[in-house]
């Protein structure tokens, strides 16, 4: 196999991540979720466009005020900040919008890892692709309505109560042809 | 900061990933490739519903013919191997095709990043959301009509010729609200 330092911490923590819902309530740190943006901002995109943009909420009024919108989302009550993926039609390859969701898909599980590598927790709660949702959190945020939010992301400390799940299946892999 | 042993090296790994275009033309071993579907399978996705299958292809004609009718993955000639991620909306939460993509996006995502943490390369070539480069890669694989190949992943061992960028800009970020 590698003989590459980073093989086994890397692997371990994309084996670990889980989708956490339940948290301490504790704060999350200013550097922490540096972090974990900057991290989003790693993830590749087509042409090198990274046509996202985040909005990063720690304040416990706007938190429920999102909470009240989004019955997924519940467990922003016990959560210490909130990342919200946007991704900007407008800065995409060929200004599609499937590439504004797909990189900022890439963005938002790097931002998932790299939560769960700093020892939190994390989950992705849809706003995209339903209306609905999506006019709440563009409401709430003030998030021009040519911008998609992805998606909701609690961020918090993990009560521990959420474990991941091993979900591979040999039978997803097709060799050589489907 | 956080106390997780894994912080540094996930998150290093994280900001390495790079496009991988240039390879020596090297085999990528069996057990690599395993370890990086074991990581595609570790994504999320919505309700837990995994609406992706994968196909694994490492056969020179094979890879030869892929490249053939996709102008933009032309570094096949010099992968060892490739994953065609896809995604199934029969099997994704509501059949919804969005989350066949987005899931099948988190998987992908995952991909690139376990080969980088293997000391491998991986670039994302796009099939979907392009009819013509997807009609290519269904009939090359035999994938059915109703499964969205998203990419074509060549997945090789790198020159060193490929640089990870730096991407973050602090104007992307916005404070409590847009």
């Amino acid at each position: 196999m590698s003989k590459n330092r980073n093989v086994s911490d890397a692997l371990a923590v994309i084996h670990s991540r889980k989708s956490v819902r339940s948290f301490t309530g504790e704060a999350v740190s200013g550097e922490d979720l540096e972090e974990i943006l900057r991290a989003g901002m790693a993830a590749p995109s087509a042409v090198g466009r990274s046509p996202w943009e985040f909005v990063v909420v720690t304040e416990r009024a706007t938190l429920d005020s999102l909470r009240e919108g989004l019955p997924y989302a519940q467990m922003l009550d016990k959560a210490g900040a909130a990342i919200v993926v946007c991704g900007v039609p407008a800065k995409a390859h060929q200004q599609m919008v499937e590439y504004a969701v797909i990189d900022g898909t890439c963005a938002s599980e790097n931002i998932l890892l790299a939560a769960e590598a700093l020892g939190l927790g994390a989950v992705w709660t849809a706003a995209y692709p339903y209306e609905d949702r999506a006019a709440h959190v563009r409401t709430v945020l003030g998030i021009p309505a040519d911008v998609i939010p992805l998606n909701v992301i609690p961020i918090g400390h993990p009560t521990g109560a959420d474990k991941p799940k091993e979900k591979y299946r040999a039978e997803m892999i097709h060799r050589e042809r489907w």
